[in-house]
C-alpha cells in the first residue's frame, strides 16, 4: 500500500482510540532497564556527552545492541542497502516474512507486506552530543512494541522499528544520509565519495560495517510499502513549554526552513600596535557587527533563530589586525522565503558596516532546506490520541526527508532546559515513559487490528 | 665609556652639524643595488611577503649576506654570545680591534673601545611580513657607513652596525630576544627552553647556527662600551603623516605601553536550530560585543589602539551555539596606567553584555610592557640634524629594550599607507634614500671627529 492508498482508506475512529489511551504497562523500571544499556557506549571523555559516529566502534556497538534487542522481541531484523536497520513485527495474514537468509544485509525484494507503519529514529550522535537525540526514539519504539503486546494488540498491518544511518551527518557531513539515499534525495556516487575528518570514504566505512557500498541508493520498493512513519524525539528547544507548560508529550507541525551561509569579509592586514584606528580596515570589527546584526534580526522576528557558531580570522595572530574573517551564519525561520528575507536584512547591515570600515563582503549560500509541513491527516490522527501541543521545530530529521515521499509525523518528549546537541540534553524519566505510552497509542491507532488505515 | 659618561660629555654642536646635512652621495642607484640583494630571500609563497624566522634557512641566508657586505666594507664582524651580529668600524686611535680569531662567535672580551655609537636593526620577520621591517635599518646602516666614507668623515669613536636576533619573536614567541638576553631582561635558562611550532628549542636552533647556547645571557661588558644606539626603521602606522605630511624622515619620542589580555566567555552550548533566542546563553554574541566595545574604547581615546585579531569558539560548529569563546585583546595607549584604564572600561562593558546574556567572563593578562621614553638629550641631538616630526610608536623594538640601559633613539622612514607586518608594507625609494642621509647625519653628529660625545 503506498501513500495514496493509505490516504484513500483513511477514516475516523477517534472514539475507539481514545479508550485505548493511558493503558500503559511500561513504567519507569522498564524504561530505565533498557535505557541504561546504552549509558556507557560512546562516551566522549574530552567533550563530555557522547560521540557515536556512523560505522565507528561506538555506533557499531549501538547497532549490535539494537539487533539483539529486536531479535529478543522476535522481530525480523534486516539491514537495507543504505545501512538503515529495520526490525519487523509482521501483521498476521498481511506479512510476507523475509527468508531467513536475508535477515541481514538484504536489499529490497522479499519485504513484509504493504501499508506498513514504521517508527524509530537514529543511533548516531553529533560530536559530544546528548544521550536522548536519536536513541530515545529507538528505545521508545522497542518499548512501544512491548506495550502493544502487553495490551494484547495484534497489528492488522506490518509494523517496523527503524534505525536510520548517519542522521546527524557527524561523520560524513551530510545529515539524514540514510533517509536521503533511501528516497533518492542524494546521489549514490556523491555519497560513496563523502569522507570523514581522517579521509576515510563512506564507501570504505560502510564496507567495514558489512554494508556493500555498490548497492547504496534509492529503494522505491521499500518506500512504496510504507504506509506511514512516526518518529519520536526529544524536543530540541522549548516550544512545547511555551505552548503548554504541563504537557510531557507533543506533536510536530513541521520543520522550519533552514539555510547556511558562508560570509567572507576582507579588509587589510596590519600591525595591531601602530595602525591608527582611522587607518584601519579591520574585518573583525565588521564580523563582530555581523554577529550582533544576526542576533538583532532574529530577535525582531518571532520564532526566528540566527546563529554564528564558527568564525575564522586570518592570520589569527594576537598582535595582527586580520586581513580576512570568515564566519558561518545558520538561520531558520518559517518558510524558505522568510529565512531568506531575514538573511537579506542581516547581509544588508553587514554590507553597511563593511562600507564604513572599508572592507569587502562576499556571501555564499552553503545549503537551503525548505520548510517541511508534516501530513495534516496523520497529524490529526495522532492528535486524537496524544493530547499535547502541536509545535514546529528548527531541527532537521529523517521524518522531514521522508515527508516528501509518504505521510510522516513526529512526537516530541518535553526537554525542560531545551538544551540539545550538547552533554546537558535531558528529559525526565516520567516524561520518557509518557512518550512510550503516547507512541504505543499512536501505533495502535494506525496499525491496530480494529483501527482504520492511517490518514 | 658608559651611558653616564656619554651624558657627561654632551655638548651642543648643532651649527656645525647642520652644515654637514644633505651632503648625501648615496642615491637611488646605491640603495636599490643593495636592497635588491634581499628581495628573493625568504619569500612566503602561501602568505605572501616574507617569512624569515630566526636561525631558519632564510634567516641564515640573510645573516650570511650581512657578514659578506660588512666584510666587503672592511668592517670587523663578530657574533655575540646571544646570536646578535656586530660589524665594527673602529675609530682611529680609539679602537681595540678584535683579534682575527674572534671575528666570529666571540664572546665579550677584546671588544672595540668605549663610547661606541651603534646603529642597525634586525633581519628576521613576522610570518608573511613586509620587506622593510628590520632590513631597512640594516641596509640603511651599511649605506650610512658608505655615505660617511664618501664624505671623508673619520669617526672619533667606534661605530658599529648590529643585527639583533629574534626581534619579532616570530619563531620562539618572545620579541626582542637578542636584546633582552644582552641586557639581562630575559633569563638564559628560560630562553634556552623556548620552543618553536615544531618543538625545536632555541638551544638546538642556536647550536645549528653556530651559536653556543651554553653562553647565552647578559653581556654587561659589551653594554658598558656602547655610548648610544640609534635604530632606523620603517614607520608602522601614519603618525608622521598626521604630524607633517611632507616629512620623509622622523624621530621617535617613545613607545606607548602595551598589554595583551586573554578573555574567556563561557555560555551554554546548544542546538542552533531549536534554541529560542530567549533561551540562549551564547558567548559568541558577548564576544562580538567585546570586539565592538574595544573599537569604541580606542576611538574614544586619542592615540589609543585596541585590537582583537584572534578569536576561538568552542566547539566551532556551524549549527552549534558555542559553549565558550576565547578572544585575545591587544591594547596600547600612553603609559601602562592609561592602557589599563582603557582595558578596564572595555572589560566593564563585556561584563555587562555577559550578564545580559547569562554568560561568565574570565580576564587574564598575558603581558604588560610599560611605556618607553627615548633619551631626551639624544633625541634633541638628532632633532638638530634631522628636521622631521617627533612621534611615538605603538610597536616594540630592540631600541625600546636597550633604552633601560643606555641612551637610545629611533629614526622613522615614512610609510605612506601605514601598513606593516603584512606583505603590503612599503616605503618609497626616495624616502629610504632620505633615511640613509638622515642616519649618516645622525652618526656623524654622534661619532664624527669634530663632534662632541652624544647627549
Amino acid at each position: 500500500m503506498n501513500a495514496e492508498s493509505v490516504e484513500a482508506s483513511a477514516a475516523s475512529a477517534a472514539g475507539t482510540l481514545e479508550e485505548s489511551s493511558n493503558m500503559t504497562t511500561i513504567g519507569r523500571h522498564e524504561f530505565e532497564s533498557l535505557w541504561t544499556e546504552l549509558s556507557e557506549i560512546g562516551r566522549d571523555p574530552v567533550r563530555g556527552g557522547y560521540s557515536r559516529h556512523t560505522f565507528d566502534d561506538a555506533d557499531l556497538q549501538m547497532r549490535e545492541w539494537f539487533v539483539a534487542e529486536a531479535a529478543a522481541r522476535g522481530l525480523d531484523v534486516e539491514t537495507d542497502r543504505n545501512g538503515n536497520i529495520w526490525a519487523w513485527w509482521a501483521a498476521q495474514g498481511a506479512a510476507q516474512r523475509a527468508p531467513a537468509g536475508e535477515a541481514s544485509g538484504a536489499v529490497s525484494g522479499a519485504l513484509p507486506g504493504d501499508g506498513a507503519i514504521v517508527t524509530g529514529s537514529h543511533l548516531d550522535s553529533v560530536p559530544g552530543g546528548g544521550a536522548f537525540d536519536g536513541p530515545l526514539g529507538v528505545v521508545s519504539a522497542l518499548l512501544a512494541v512491548d506495550e502493544l503486546r502487553a495490551r494484547g494488540t495484534e497489528p492488522a498491518r506490518p509494523l517496523a522499528v527503524v534505525c536510520f544511518a548517519e542522521e546527524e551527518g557527524g561523520r560524513f557531513g551530510l545529515p539524514c544520509l540514510g533517509s536521503r539515499l533511501l528516497t533518492g534525495a542524494t546521489d549514490p556516487d556523491a555519497a560513496r565519495a563523502l569522507t570523514d575528518r581522517s579521509g576515510i570514504t563512506l564507501a570504505d566505512a560502510a564496507r567495514r560495517a558489512g554494508v556493500d557500498p555498490a548497492h547504496v541508493g534509492p529503494d522505491p520498493d521499500r518506500l512504496g510499502r510504507i504506509g506511514a512513519f512516526v518518529e519520536l524525539h526529544v524536543e530540541q528547544g522549548r516550544r512545547m513549554h511555551a505552548a503548554d507548560p504541563r504537557a510531557a508529550v507533543g506533536i510536530a507541525s513541521g520543520i522550519v526552513a533552514h539555510g547556511r551561509w558562508r560570509i567572507t569579509i576582507t579588509g587589510e592586514g596590519n600591525h595591531a600596535g601602530t595602525t591608527a584606528i582611522a587607518d584601519r580596515h579591520d574585518p573583525m570589527v565588521v564580523a563582530a557587527n555581523a554577529v550582533v546584526a544576526a542576533r538583532a534580526a532574529a530577535t525582531e522576528r518571532d520564532g526566528a533563530v540566527a546563529t554564528v557558531g564558527r568564525i575564522e580570522p586570518i592570520p589569527g595572530g594576537t598582535n595582527v589586525i586580520a586581513s580576512q574573517v570568515r564566519l558561518w551564519l545558520d538561520t531558520r525561520y518559517g518558510a524558505m522565503e522568510d529565512t531568506d528575507a531575514a538573511v537579506d536584512s542581516i547581509v544588508a547591515r553587514i554590507r553597511q558596516f563593511a562600507a564604513n570600515e572599508g572592507c569587502a563582503v562576499e556571501v555564499q549560500r552553503e545549503s537551503a532546506s525548505p520548510e517541511v509541513r508534516f501530513d495534516a491527516g496523520l497529524r490529526d490522527r495522532l492528535a486524537a490520541v496524544v493530547p499535547g501541543p502541536i509545535v514546529p521545530t528548527g531541527a532537521g530529521h529523517d521524518a522531514g526527508v521522508l515527508a516528501a515521499r509518504l505521510p510522516t509525523a513526529m512526537l516530541f518528549v518535553r526537554n525542560p532546559t531545551g538544551i540539545s546537541h550538547a552533554p546537558g540534553e535531558f528529559a525526565e524519566i516520567d516524561d520518557c515513559v509518557a512518550g512510550v505510552g503516547a507512541l504505543a497509542d499512536a501505533l495502535e491507532a494506525l496499525a491496530g487490528a480494529n483501527n482504520p488505515a492511517p490518514n
